[in-house]
């Protein structure tokens, strides 16, 4: 997606935007890529006009490649499909992040299975295939297509992991939320690792939290919740959970736990984090925790990988993260914010 | 709709865009309003999101009255309503001006007859009623939506004016441009007053020129088309065309011609005019019409009150006028452009 | 005023300007409309040159009715009038937000008594009107302008308010806190709600707190102040009094007192709230108190209208607020800063 | 003063500026010390606060001394004294440049005579002294203080040059123009040097032109008129004129002629010159002409100076010129405008 | 090389700049990829340092592989090796563009035979090698890399060209240019196609003109010398050279010649040309007409690729091209600047 | 040098910056200058091109005499001389600021004993001269030059003060710290004023901290230490240390001590500063501590105008204050951050 950021103003009142390109398996893809130094693709389709090729030029920036982008034909006014945009602002102290999503009809959640050549791409030695809800709750084509490729990726070795990523606004309308139960479980059958945050096992899975204070969540209950998953997911290797309390908009506490293999692991805790725009923190902590499991990290280090790296993304504006591994690495050690020159 | 300007540079490799606000019938509105003191409103639909804030800001900052919008609820996604885009960049020399409309299932292209009280608010005492084929060509109950508009406002004594403005994107598919010459044949037989370029009356209403050469353009055809129009639609009391001859996109001739009662009127001629943003001027010269045919001026005054204001309109980014009435009037009475201080 | 704002620069060193709009009344009467939903209108006078048409198109942009406005010819150079201009900048953390006033000899502050039809604008049906202690403080002939317009206001049954808002640089010369409280209190007599910071009453009525130090006003010592107050202006049924405590310029305690019939109510606390930018916070809490009341709210939720909308203010740049309804009800409802999506 | 530029748009519906300084002889001073490396120093006067304190920061990177500026305190809100603004747009093609003055009350405007110690300064050895009529028209004290100062130069053998440079709006009012012409008149008496456009000689000094058709001014008309003004001011030694031929906004013929010696000389012609921002296009030329009266060139090498000089000037935003002595002299020398690297 | 560009303002008074990225080869190898779809790289090396993390992100957007860049640790000053940096201003009307190279102990220029695998490269595949005569000026080991480059590409059959690019101040010195003309003589024998404009000729390979007057270079005396050269050169294919006529820095006439098989073929004339940034148009001349020849288009056709690729990169900012092949085959076809919307 | 700043955002992927100017020596005259009131210049060599113009237009608006910079000629590439640039990002919470300088080869490094006339400036009288490390470090002649000078300032009665300034990227290579040691100990035998962090006196001169726990740097160790550097080097009369405890890249506890006279004193505490661009804070406390010693201020006082010049520079972008003289007083005096107006 195209994001269109006010800078320190707002949407409603903007003269002129900044854009940035965003979307959750992209952020992953661009901060494997740019942070972390692996070779990744993204696969998606496009409305073939201006807009999809500033979102190619975004893309090439991004490092990320685009050869498998679907470039679909423009209609002249949006009718067939589109390309998706957001307009969305950062927050500030009591004023919380804003967005307003414009991404019905687009190339994208017009895939549907058989679109992509799964086999051909995860034969060809993809290592690693990452996606997330968001996608998966774009249309009725898109689960059935995420499925598919996870089913695809599993018979090629292809490690799969899935962000469950709840957006209420894609789950409205009757019976929304239920709906998304129902999708989610269907698919995280398929995933090796599944990340989310906090309220995501409870929205997208139906996992009632023991505890429900929010800021409350410990690692005992989310032991014993993650513990239900895991027996009721016997594919999950490795479940990790961003932990988040929203002191204001500028200033959060970030921690994650991760899951595997029976233990529990509490990450490292940045409180009082200075937020500068916070979309996209989840995304970075996922390339963060991925690269980690892939370099063949432990998991507390490759937890680490995670949180440090999604700090240092909320640290500046733009969904996707601007670090380079060695800063990420320096800030798992501790080190401090002294100038380097 | 929203407009999204890259500037000096382009669509595609943008990293920031200048947010304005354009749509035929608003920039006609906002002209009257703004450089002609006249009162208006503006009649259309918006999704209820941050965007469509934002374009009301920008309608309230054009001195349009907005309380006619209707507003619709967002759904999170913009499946069921949005708000119209479009990424506009202006061109330069040999490179034309170049835009990408993302205007599909927008709140206003949803609006269908029955939705608007037309007689409420023209026994209001509304003096003008002016839309266009934009609007009509949006979907498939727009065109029939103008129509009840037209009548209602005949009843009700308003003058009515059409801007036939085709855009060959809003007319795609099977049996297009055919379509667009039954829709419009229809819609201005309830018209006063026609507004269109060299191309429109022919693209719109099926007229073909005699001399097929668009620079040549002579009156003398003109009258002898006009003429056929004025036989065939006898209901129209006054037609203008806009001559623009596009030497490059910063340099254009700019001129017009009208029939009014029988006669055809030259407008002043400006040559090699130096255009900014060109994006607008045949709206900015409607406006200025309507304002010299309100104020009861005479036809040729009428012609060159739209020439002028056309011309001024284009000599600013945004696809409205910045100019106010004096300055119109000067440039009407050939006045230089020395400083003024 | 037009504003001209250094950015997170200063002044004295800038390069570029941003324009914003401001003054107290405007200020309270853009935050009715544009927040709350209200129709305003302001009434003052402007030269008629483009500073001024610039004014008109920010206030346009406000929502507020630019009507009443009286347009005064400018002489060229500004001698017989000018519109009031302000440069001010922010602050950042120890150093503190600094503004140079340039408003002398403007077209507003040469209105007088006899200039505007006060019958004819309250007996059209308004239910409110504001004023404050800088337009009262402008000049020797806006001080009788506003007593003018307040019993002109009592007559037709219109509520009137009042915004202390003292300004040493404008009591500036022989006796000028004296003067100041002369003025106001005459002033005062014919408000029915009464608005002020801590130092407002003492600076601008002579009430010398019993307690001098501000970050422990408390609701006991203003009890007993404002009950002399409301002993000496038995007319007054609200006094309001907002409670700023600068740590720095970019983090303050923010909340308010409210008397109101024989009752002080003390408003819901932000502590360390994150500053964007102060100016205007009191004119947004005027507006937010002022819709309370209008809207027939409970003091105590009318006051937390005034201290939500005032914090939400000052988290953007600009002198008015970027908020909407819902957001300030929010705040009031104690909901955190979380991204909504 | 202090020039607030809206750039490619326009003042009335600007949201941000770009901060520049001219005025006349603080351009002429400018382009002395920067483009052609002497020492100069402007004598004006600052009302103390931060305003001022910008534009002493403006004036500082233009080199140009500041330490004779007077400084006058502020009374916080401009009554006593103001620094001068004006809103300056650029114009474009038929839109012509347009300012707002705003320069009533300034410090500067109350200078008087025995506020400046001009014998003190003139006998530490300053060798050009230059002003022009915006100064002597500022109030009832400043064509005094010329007046003053230009005999004070004179006692001590300093070169003194005036600017005619005519403006309407500084004149209004009754017996506008007929009080210019005396005024400069008498000023005129006591310049060795005197500068103006096609016009000022008309509308300053009252000699009307035999040839009223300006874009006609041929050397023979111009040299029957300077001769008369030669022979009623025998004081002058050069008297110059630019030429401007204003086809749009954007582009001029730009041509200059001089008097000297009894012969009128024609400097070089650019036609079709573009123009970036026209304003100090003449206080380029002024500057010009005296560096090269100044290093003994000849005059019609001094004047081609000033015609080179005040070309470049217009080609980039500001009042002042950017050139620097090679580039002058290399556009003098017929060179193109291939790049340089 | 970063290009730090001042916009429409000058290098020494700018107070930001825009960052682009340049340099010969690569603005062909982006023109190549952006415009016309064919994968390229880049072979040079980079300081390992922020400023080459920069040039990395311009090249990735430029979706140029990056992956043959060799990185050189920087030793925190720029003494052992840098980045190259250019500051560099478009020039406008009577001012020419003009720029500061700042490229000296660059990484690239340390590149010397031996430092690159050419035959690995080569033989993977490459089917079009370009390089020019700025790099090989950088450094005495850059000209000996450059023939070690064009003789691998002859053993594996890639077609080799070679931009003569003539810079004065890569020759300064004693003997600067005659240097010149013994470095290129020996390059040239290895290259298949010979680029360059109407001066390089002479200034590299030291053919002089028969015609000396540049303006009137005609085909004739063009035929004349390009038989010397294709005498003297044997294994040129294709002899190409642009011709531009600098009228002012805004208006350029432009089109180019070009030799092969004994014809020599006058491309498409554009005259008056609007020139918004002239830097890089030369290179993409060379990318347009490389695509026409890889293409297998005729030479008349490949020419022209050149000649309208080139004219559309001089009008957006930057030194690379922002268009794509439909507009340059619109251009070549004569398509008018009118807007497509 | 000339330093380009990213903003919010990057170096690495930067589409713009913004230029300042800084270095150690000038950022100290530049604030006693445009703070202080003091007229300054400096001593140093720059590049003759346009960058060197632009550093130039920059010293000129810091009030800085530039007389006595040499100018070399440039040769087109930067070979034989260049001028030093920066690219250096802010940092944000987590995340540290960061540089890149890119000053190897600049006309500075290359100044040599002999090539100023030292006696020729102090004879004029110079009342004070200061320098330090980074200047010191740059090449194998600036220390030899440092030398020089600060024995002619002795020689003429001039205070000396120096800046150990340590920065690890000049002094790579073998025995890079040690070579620090030895070059510093040797320089600060020449100065009367002596200030560092509290890393510099360990690092340049090698005295080992007794407790290596920088944030528990407290007076009695310090003390213990100094009094060691003042018997090993009886010359210095004051030397100072600021103190900065970096708890993030944007909230600083900031501080200083200073040893005079056998004493050693704890200035003004700034717990939890903003920092909004903490680059130059070390150079506005020494130009604050200056100032003070000059104005014959007794040495808390001095230490406190040191500490609170240094703060407030912290609060604005760029690498100088831009705080006036009144308002670092006000801070010393605990003045609040309210707004001034």
């Amino acid at each position: 997606m195209l994001r269109l950021d006010p800078g320190e103003g707002r949407v409603r009142s903007a003269r002129s935007f900044t854009a940035w390109e965003g979307g959750g398996e992209y952020n992953v893809a661009r901060g494997l890529r740019r942070c972390f130094g692996l070779r990744t693709a993204i696969v998606t389709a496009f409305a073939q006009n201006d807009v999809g090729y500033l979102l190619e030029d975004l893309i090439l920036q991004g490092g990320v490649d685009p050869s498998l982008i679907r470039w679909v034909p423009y209609d002249g006014i949006g009718c067939s499909a589109r390309n998706g945009l957001n307009f969305t602002e950062r927050g500030f102290g009591v004023r919380g992040a804003l967005g307003v999503s414009d991404r019905a009809n687009t190339a994208a959640s017009r895939l549907k299975p058989g679109d992509i050549d799964w086999d051909g791409l995860f034969s060809a030695g993809a290592r690693w295939f990452h996606t997330g809800g968001i996608f998966a709750a774009l249309s009725e084509t898109t689960a059935p297509l995420v499925i598919e490729a996870l089913k695809a990726a599993k018979r090629h070795g292809t490690v799969t992991s899935y962000d469950l990523n709840y957006r209420p606004s894609l789950w409205k309308g009757a019976s929304g939320q239920a709906k998304a139960v129902e999708v989610n479980r269907e698919i995280v059958r398929y995933a090796d690792v599944c990340v989310g945050n906090e309220e995501d096992f409870s929205a997208c899975l139906g996992y009632e939290p023991e505890d429900s204070s929010l800021s409350a969540l410990n690692i005992e209950s989310y032991r014993r919740m993650v513990g239900r998953v895991s027996e009721d997911y016997p594919n999950m290797q490795v479940i990790a959970t961003t932990l988040r309390t929203v002191k204001t908009a500028s200033v959060n506490d970030w921690s994650a736990l991760c899951w595997a293999g029976g233990t529990v692991y509490q990450g490292m805790e940045l409180s009082n984090l200075m937020i500068c725009d916070r979309v996209g923190g989840g995304d970075s902590f996922a390339s963060g925790l991925i690269y980690g499991l892939m370099a063949g990290k432990d998991i507390p280090t490759a937890l680490n990988y995670g949180i440090s790296h999604g700090a240092l993304a909320m640290t500046t504006p733009g969904d996707t993260s601007m670090a380079r591994q060695g800063e990420v690495e320096a800030l798992m050690r501790g080190a401090g914010a002294r100038v380097e020159r």
